[in-house]
């Protein structure tokens, strides 16, 4: 399995300081955006080489398959990077929830509306 | 106009060093994952007092409120919050093109298929 991303791919990425991309995890059919994660060039190797998602943990510092423990894996259909190379966008089939709560997904921590939609300014 | 975060929302972000969340905006209809960017704490209270999505541009420095030279703004329906405070889902009626290449996303610059897509494992 390759672990060395294909230069041709290297070549287009913009990473950080320490070495990421951003991964934005969206689930195919349904649109719903699960998760945002982060990608060194071997995570996006493993996701390209095995169809499952893999990222880079920064908490922990150290590679992490998506499902690893918790059997809630991804298998990745496509993966798209952004104009200036520093996102990608993977589409993706979810198996169980997305989020380590138990969440569908990760954006359920809290939800703030604009004034405009408020009606505060109505 | 307020520029200062409401305090429970600051309270509940976890930014980066350089006081940062990532910011992904939605199309709110059609599911389409347009952007990622910025946005530091003044950013996101512009964002829900205008109900106009303003990012930081990390590559500029300040403050940009999308559309500001484009036209091409983007009307934030509401802000949702991930698991761990680092990251934000707009959900937004983008007006025009998301992309500055004229894109409607800007994750059209490159797509990578898994090798079990391209059936390279078959």
């Amino acid at each position: 399995m390759s672990t060395i991303l294909d230069p041709a791919i290297a070549s287009q990425l913009k990473r950080d300081a320490d070495g990421l991309v951003a991964a934005i995890a969206q689930q195919h059919d349904t649109g719903e955006v699960l998760m945002l994660a982060w990608m060194n060039d071997e995570a996006l190797a493993l996701t390209l080489a095995t169809g499952q998602a893999t990222y880079w943990s920064r908490s922990r510092g150290q590679l992490w398959r998506k499902g690893e423990t918790s059997s809630n894996t991804q298998r990745v259909l496509s993966v798209r990077l952004d104009c200036d190379g520093d996102a990608l966008l993977l589409s993706v089939e979810q198996s169980g929830p997305a989020c380590h709560t138990g969440n569908d997904s990760c954006f359920d921590a809290a939800q703030f509306l604009p004034a405009t939609v408020r009606g505060d300014n109505a």
